[in-house]
């Protein structure tokens, strides 16, 4: 990035946990990435003025404010980023796509199918560029996953073995919260952690869902409120689904918050005709992966380190083999994102992805195994 | 054992692959473990003469025979193994208890859950003692995990997953068999493998299947079958299903013969709610355990190897740490079967599992999958 | 930090690799951790002006200058950072130190003994504070391990076997350059990998190395230097050493840039009387750790994912059970650094270490191994 | 093995441990391996007639007697196995030789290099067949590996990291026996587990050992010895040892019995010029193997299981990927001794491996490097 490069003036609405995610990101694409925009921390948006400007300094904003509709005024606003809770996602990109912001928004999109089609459809007509920060696709492991699947490493693909297990809810005396409460999540590890497993399905794989049969369990009904309170739980601890793809491959699901032991676990395994990848997030730059390689005797399941210069990404950070974190992901999705709008003019060949359009197909899933779940049935994937 | 020791005499029907490792049995068992009688490897019974007489010399029998009748009159004859393919164990085995012989059977027990209550029935009706080799239920670390459960260091169980990984039908040129004909064994990975994976759950946490949902998948529709012909294959090469357990538990379930990479996966891990515990075939001395124990920084998983004095079987073989193979399984499973016939008479204090209530119990599993994934529908498992 | 947090202007001297590490973490630190002074990366002093200033946009600072002596005659900068190649380090430190600049000196912290002893010395007479950048002390596992350590988890230490593996050199057409030439960098491996090694050894376990007997050998001897010339290589490809320690313990060193495969190699296992612990770069966030937790029968080495809030470090970045890089280990020396800076008066209870004794300590040892491995004898390490 | 094979006669002498893994390899090879003797278990020689008939009838024997010299003097007995503690090795091993019986003798040959020379020396005079049971040779994964190396998959033997570490010695209260007496085992760690190492490392490689430098410690001096009772120790605990081969290339070498929570952990990497091969001995069916297979951005450790059909061994036991355990080497080693002895004149082209002069090369590492020890210098190899 030269000193002229023009900026990209970004408005973060909410500053909690992936708040402080996103704004790591925005301070440290530039220092590692060349990129055609130079990416400024502009303004957190929060709903108490105090909290919003304490973030500002820490993540590294110049100020605050409780006014979103003068940002979206604001005609040197270039990017609005959604880092709110779940259930305003939509209220917040619509209102910047229509103020024709470019607009991230942390997943999920939306709370329903259809809020998510509106998001996707107003974005297009808006010629705006739009991000879903699924970032688990931008793991060096992932992204290198996905290039040997493309370009034909393991074979046509066939199963899908996708687990995301967590376990801060195998404890019964653990804390009811909005998490635990349909009307303000939705689900619960289904939609916090099932969403992950199946954007990353779509996008190592290319595979799209046909249709899909779910199963769910809540083994602790009420969990403590507080003062000896005691609140009911109404969403899933786990929800485990099977999915059936177009053109015949298959593939098993399973979200959990009740696995002891396992803190981040998102492994997700693909097999295809010649071959096998696996990846998991707790050790998230290796890939694990068999082809027959090694010759007959000597074929094995090989651990790529996945931090050497010819792994996606890895060039930008350290020598070979010095290893990344968890929000490298987010600098490599803000960094994807910047070039892409880098290229000007908005068109099929200059899509990011995940978009918008990502997102809906997320959520057609997402819902069809929530219905299938509560109806005991096959599921077809919704248009 | 003491040089007086009573002598049990064994007839096996059968000598290919599995017979290897029942006669393996039949000759070690008494050498490393102390037996309330003397296994003797009498007289293996083929169809073939020739061919069952080199088996004899080679397993270590005294003589062979084509004759199974004259074998089930030999009073002398005090067990009978039933070590035929698959749609053979009914007729054989149901022989062999008429003539009032106990009666070791591979798996699976039958072709048909009707097959297997009569056997099931007959047995106890006939006062004899029956096994089924679901060998897996032996390995020292599955005894431990077992045990371990059973002692309650995980908590109440309350997800199972388990996948039964192979790749030997995962090349499309790999050729037709019995073994991918519907009419010569039912079905494919789900019977061969998902079995295990069935009575693993059982013995291991002592659940129960209440209804399960299935969906199978064949990848390579026509195989290879010799002289340039090609022969449809009308079973699964995939084949996963969710179940639901008495009680509230549930779990996710996998066979496959087309994972390229994975040899001889059969991996189970159980989530209770207070621990997890993970076993993989493939590395069968070693069980994964977590609990809480370690401190509240020291947590993980622990990798046990389970080859030292305090384990299962351990103390039997050789020093602390040195490992033990597929075979031993069968050894244990011989050796506690040869002990459960010393303790006289037949009762319920003195059941030898898995027998074949508990045959009788994996195939009402296999078979609701089965039906369930050709409907698309739940199914409950028959009483 | 609060708004009205006094300043510690940065000047780093060099801007290559390690300054790009040392520069994230002066620009990183105050977002993550709550410090006594704000962190301002002012000024890169390089020998080129057009690069420095390059490098002064892309990290971060706010200028670039040639000139360091005007920089260490200007009161505004509190702190000089050592980023240059090793041959510099005394001379750019000593200057510092005279001028009463706190300094921050990356790794060895010099050429000679005699020049490390004099830095330190001179660092105590100025009664500045002073950091040699071992880095791998502050990774979240291996400061568990410290912890472990010092509170008896695993009994007094006996043993040390520390391996430090790359492979860059192994390829006998990897080109020769300043790593490769004695004259520019005294030895190959060994100063460079065993250094991190014998500071690790010395922080987790608190041993101090008494005696040594090193062994050296270079499998390539010449090297390509472009244009078709050779280029001699004298000095070591790898580097091993035997190693006793005061009180009885022993240890075993490996340092190499020949081992196929091993990219970041930098694994260390401590064996005491009751447990055991071994950590691993190339998997940074674990921790290996055996001690009799899990009763007789459940006992093994835990694998502990060291980035849940009880970890040090962790709770600075996100939730549980997302893993941190590379970089973060100089963020945490950093913020730890500027927390002593923060407790006033310098002396004995607030050091920070690793200081310039600690580089002494490591540099004793380093000659020591080396004139062994010349002389064919065990050495005494200098006092 | 056809029923009219000739037959060979064993006199096993000594019952105890190793015994009992000589005996289960007397039994179990002809079941296995199709071999040109059948080979026969038939006197156990041991002091005590009660304990030596009850030993004969558990390890399948045919009968027992304490009458050695009879034994010897009987032509009907081909096959003379040593299985007694270390001092009485030679003096056995001589007499059988003297009686010119083919001699299979457990490690280590001898108590010093002299009588190993003697034994070696009339073995080839009396020109019977000799075998040392160095049975890690035979792990399918370490005769792989061996395989690899001489095919040139790793290049030039550079580097060898080997460590046999185990535990049972860690615990002070660990009770004193022979194994901590000079007198009666001449060293600790060193002869028991180094033998091993300096064993494979010479069959996996093919290098010779030119000169060592050795450390030892003992870290607890004295251990019950019963009715309150303190013997003391005169043998190391941990014995360490830095290697040059031949030929430039270079080793370290460690033999503990004091590392927490490794039982059995022979552990063995060796790096070439384009590779690196580990094996370890807990996983001892699996091979760690870097090569560049796998491309550019798809290299990485391969974990090969090597019980599938190209693996040495593998297609005698069963189907791929069922794994072996520690008794298979031994039954491994007996079934290549008696093909060696189906090739009938002994002579240069049909060596079985490892024999005496491999036992005498091993012993001349051993006391090299202990002298080094003692001494606190390096050692020669003595020719």
């Amino acid at each position: 990035m030269s000193a002229k490069s023009p900026v990209l003036n970004v408005a973060m609405v909410g500053h909690a946990f992936m708040g402080r995610a996103h704004g790591n990101a925005f301070r440290q694409a530039n220092h590692f990435f060349d990129l055609p925009l130079q990416v400024v921390p502009k303004v957190i948006v929060g709903r108490d003025l105090g909290r919003a400007a304490e973030a500002a300094g820490k993540l590294g904003f110049e100020h605050a404010t409780t006014d979103l509709d003068a940002v979206l005024a604001d005609p040197d606003i270039h990017l609005v980023d959604v880092a709110t809770p779940n259930d305003s996602h939509h209220d917040i990109a619509m209102a910047a796509l229509r103020a024709k912001k470019h607009v991230m928004c942390e997943k999920p999109l939306a709370m329903t199918l259809a809020q998510a089609k509106a998001m996707a459809s107003l974005a297009k007509k808006q010629k705006v560029r739009v991000a879903l920060w699924h970032n688990y696709r931008r793991a060096p492991a992932t992204a290198l996953a996905a290039r040997m699947i493309q370009r034909g490493d393991i074979g046509a693909v066939r199963q899908v073995r996708a687990v995301y297990l967590q376990d801060w809810l195998a404890d019964p005396k653990a804390g009811a919260s909005w998490r635990t409460s349909k009307k303000h999540c939705g689900s619960g590890a289904h939609g916090d952690l099932n969403a992950h497993l199946i954007d990353l399905t779509r996008a190592l794989t290319g595979l799209e869902f046909e249709s899909v049969c779910g199963m769910q369990q809540t083994f602790t009904k009420t969990r403590p409120a507080g003062r000896g309170k005691k609140a009911k739980v109404d969403v899933d601890d786990a929800f485990c689904f099977l999915a059936k793809f177009k053109g015949g491959a298959i593939g098993t699901y399973e979200a959990t918050r009740a696995a002891p032991g396992r803190k981040n676990y998102n492994c997700v395994e693909i097999s295809g005709e010649k071959g096998t990848i696996r990846w998991n997030l707790e050790r998230m730059n290796e890939l694990e992966v068999f082809t027959d390689a090694g010759g007959k005797d000597g074929q094995g399941f090989r651990t790529v380190m996945c931090m050497d210069t010819p792994h996606p990404y890895a060039a930008n950070w350290w020598p070979d083999g010095h290893i990344v974190g968890y929000e490298h992901t987010f600098v490599h999705h803000l960094a994807d994102f910047v070039l892409s709008l880098g290229k000007g003019a908005i068109g099929k060949g200059t899509r990011f992805a995940p978009d918008f359009d990502d997102g809906v197909a997320v959520q057609a899933v997402l819902e069809a195994a929530l219905r299938s779940a509560e109806r005991g049935t096959w599921e077809k994937i919704a248009k």
